[in-house]
C-alpha cells in the first residue's frame, strides 16, 4: 500500500451533484411513520416456493434468461402477468409490450417525471402528495404546486381554478399527479364522477394525469373507483402501480403504462437493463396460483389493524378537535389536528416518547400541514396500533397541542 | 370508456429527453456477440436453497426487513459479505458501510459518472472500452478519449503522453476509467508495474481512476494483479464490480466502493432504495456457503470454452493476418484482422450467416476498430465455439475480408 495523503475530490465533483447523506432510519416503540405493509402476511414461502417450481419445469430456460441481462422492459412472463392483471382488475387495456417494469414504481415516477419536466415547469399534486414523488419532483426542480382537496381528494372545480390562476400567472402547469385510491398521505379514494370531470379539465388545458395506483390492492372497505386510465384512452393518462405493497418493497418491483412515444422518451433516462429477473419469477408465479387468495389474506388483517387505529383515536382523542380520516384501503390514516396545533415541531420529542409519525410538512408542495401526520396503520399489530393512538393523546397532551 | 383523439405530447417533451426506441435483441446460431456468463453454471438451486434456510432459520426478521424498503445503500448482510470478500480476494480495507450495492454494476458507474462529470468534460478510458460504459459516458454528455493500449491494457507512458496532449490542448482530462482484469473487451489483465505507474501519473495529474473489476471472479489462467484501491488508499480510486458475472446479471446486484465525500454526491443521483433485498439474502447465503466451489465449477467450463475457441482461431484463420488475444479469465477474446479489413460493415451480412459478434466501433471512443470485434466465448458451448470460429472464418472469407 502506497501511502498518500488523501486525495481531495472538491473541484472535480459535477455542478448536479449535492451531498447526501444517510438518512438514518429509526423506529419509535409504536412506529406509525413508516410505509410498510403487514409483514405477518408478507409470503416468502410463497415466493420461494413459485421460485421452485419455475426452476423445477423450466430450468433450462431459467438459466438462459437468468444468463442474459433483463429486457429494458422487464420480465416478459410479469408483463404479461401485469397486462392480465390491469384488464381483470381495473379495465385497462394494455398488452405486454406496453408495460415497462420498474425497480419499484419509484423509478416508473422518476423515469416519467424526467420525461417531461424542465426545471421551473408547474407540476400540480395534490395538496398533500406521497413524499418520495415530491422529493424527485424537487430534484428534477419542477415547481410543485398543491391543488385543493377534500375528505374525496381531488376537488375537480378547484383544480381548474388553481390551473387558471397559474396560467394567468405565467405559470401553466404542465402535468398532474395523483393518487386516486387510498391516497399517500390521506387514505381518500376519488369518485369516479370526479375522476370524470378532472379528465374534461385536464383535455381542457392539456395536462396530462399521472396516477398512481401503488395501494390498488388494498381495499378492505368500499369499492375500487375506475381507473383514470379505463375511462380514457387517449394516452393522456400514464398508469404508474407496484408490487411493493401487494407483496414485499424488499422485491423493488413496480410499472408503469403510458403511451408508447411518452415511454421511448421516459426510456432515455433508464440507465442499464430491467429490474431483477430473480424477483420477477418469484412474483410471477407465486400470483398467478394466489393473487385472490393473498388479498383475501391481508385485507382482513389491515381492516382490523385500521380498525384499532380508528378505536384507538376515537377512545383517546374525543373532544380534541382533531380528525383521522377512515380509509378504506392502503397503508394510511391522516391526522388533523386543529388549525394553529403544530404537531411538525414536537415530532422529535414525541418520538422520543414512543410514537412515531411523519409529519404533515413532509407531504406538503405549499409548505403547510404542520397541524397533520400520516400515521401507518399497516406494519404495527393491532393491539399495539389502538395503544399507540393512547399513547400519542397523552404526549400531545403533554406537550401542549392537545 | 370515452372516445378521445389521441392525446398530443409533442410540446411537452423535457428537452433532455430522447426517443429511446427499444433495441431488438436478436441471437445468432453461434452467439459470441452477447455478454453473458456460462448458463450451464447458473446456479438457481443454489439460491433458491439459500432463500430458504435464510427464512427457516431466522423468518421473522427476513418478513420485517422484506416489508421494509431496502437501506438506500443495500443489504447490510450482502455489504458485511463483500466487504469480507474485498478483503480476502482483493486485499481491499473497506468495511461494510463504505460499499454501496446497486442494480449491477451498471448503476454503480452511472450514479459516479453523474457526480463527477459535467458535460463537455474529458474522460479516459481504454483505446477499447465496455460499450456499457461508453454509452452512458457518452449519455451524460462527456468527451471520451480512448487511451492506447497492447496486450496488456493501458501503456503508461502513452497515457501519460495522452494527459498532457489533452492538456496543452485546453482539455484537461478529469477522470480514468479501466477495466484492468480480463479487460472487456479485449480481454488484458493489466500488470501490477503498470498498475504503480498509472497511479503515480493519476496523482500527478490529479485524475481520479475508476477501476471495474466485473471480470474478477472469472480467471482460469495466470493471477489477478492487485487491485488500484488495494494499491492506494488516498481515495483516488474508485472500485466497481458486481455479482452479475460471478452468479447471474437477472440477480441485477453489483456495487461501488469510494471515498466517502465522493460516494455522497453519487447518491444525489440515486432514485428510491437500495437494491432487491430478495435477491440479496440469496446471494449471500449462497456465497457464504459456496463462494469458492462456485469458483472451481466454472472457471474450469470457462477455460474449456476459451480454450475452444482458441483452437477454432488457430485452425481456420492460420495465415489470415488476423490475431485473437488469450485472455487469462473473463468472457471476452478480441479479434484483430489485418489493417484495413472492415469486419464492422459485413457484421449483419455475418450474423444472417450464423455468426454473432460485436464489432469494434461499439467499444471505441475514437470511432475507430472497424478491423476488430469482441468474441464472447462463456455462453456457448465449448463444441459451438469450436464450430463458430470454423463458420466465422468461412464467412469471412465468402465477404472478401480473409
Amino acid at each position: 500500500m502506497t501511502t498518500t495523503q488523501k486525495f481531495t475530490y472538491d473541484s472535480l465533483f459535477s455542478e448536479r451533484s449535492e451531498d447526501t447523506p444517510v438518512r438514518k432510519v429509526a423506529h419509535a416503540k409504536y412506529d406509525f411513520a413508516v410505509a410498510y405493509p403487514a409483514p405477518e402476511t408478507l409470503p416468502m414461502y410463497g415466493l420461494i416456493d413459485a421460485l421452485k417450481a419455475k426452476v423445477d419445469s423450466d430450468g433450462e430456460r431459467v438459466a438462459k434468461e437468468m444468463a442474459y441481462y433483463p429486457h429494458v422492459f422487464g420480465s416478459p412472463e410479469l408483463r404479461e402477468f401485469t397486462s392480465e392483471k390491469l384488464k381483470a382488475d381495473r379495465d385497462i387495456d394494455v398488452d405486454a409490450d406496453g408495460i415497462v417494469l420498474t425497480a419499484g414504481s419509484g423509478e416508473a415516477i422518476a423515469l416519467l417525471i424526467q420525461a417531461l419536466t424542465n426545471p421551473g415547469d408547474v407540476v400540480l399534486t395534490e395538496r398533500y402528495v406521497y413524499g418520495g414523488t415530491l422529493t424527485q419532483l424537487q430534484k428534477f426542480e419542477a415547481d410543485v404546486v398543491g391543488a385543493p382537496i377534500d375528505e374525496l381528494g381531488l376537488i375537480p372545480d378547484a383544480l381548474e381554478e388553481t390551473i387558471k390562476r397559474l396560467t394567468a400567472e405565467g405559470r401553466k402547469p404542465k402535468w398532474l399527479y395523483t393518487i386516486s385510491e387510498n391516497q399517500n398521505p390521506t387514505g381518500s379514494t376519488l369518485p369516479e364522477s370526479r375522476r370524470r370531470e378532472i379528465l374534461d379539465i385536464c383535455h381542457r388545458h392539456g395536462l396530462p394525469i399521472m396516477e398512481d395506483e401503488c395501494y390498488i390492492d388494498l381495499r378492505f372497505d368500499g369499492e375500487a373507483q375506475p381507473a383514470f386510465r379505463a375511462l380514457d384512452d387517449s394516452g393522456i393518462v400514464m398508469h404508474v402501480a407496484s408490487y411493493s405493497k401487494l407483496i414485499a418493497p424488499g422485491l423493488r418491483m413496480g410499472y408503469f403504462v403510458a403511451s408508447p412515444e411518452l415511454t421511448s422518451r421516459a426510456m432515455s433516462f433508464k440507465h442499464g437493463s430491467g429490474p431483477n429477473q430473480f424477483a420477477a419469477y418469484a412474483i410471477t408465479g407465486f400470483l398467478k396460483e394466489g393473487l385472490q387468495r393473498h388479498r383475501d389474506t391481508f385485507n382482513p388483517l389491515l381492516k382490523e389493524k385500521s380498525d384499532a387505529m380508528q378505536r384507538g383515536f376515537a377512545d383517546h382523542f374525543a373532544d380534541s378537535g382533531a380528525t383521522l380520516s377512515k380509509p378504506e384501503g392502503g397503508c394510511y390514516a391522516w391526522l388533523t389536528m386543529p388549525e394553529g396545533k403544530d404537531i411538525s415541531s414536537i415530532r422529535d420529542e414525541v418520538f422520543e416518547g414512543g410514537v412515531g409519525y411523519l409529519a404533515g410538512p413532509n407531504f406538503a408542495p405549499n409548505d403547510d400541514g404542520q397541524n397533520c401526520a400520516r400515521l401507518c396503520f399497516a406494519f404495527e399489530t393491532a393491539e399495539k396500533n389502538y395503544d399507540g393512538m393512547a399513547l400519542l393523546a397523552q404526549l400531545f397532551r403533554k406537550h401542549g397541542v392537545m
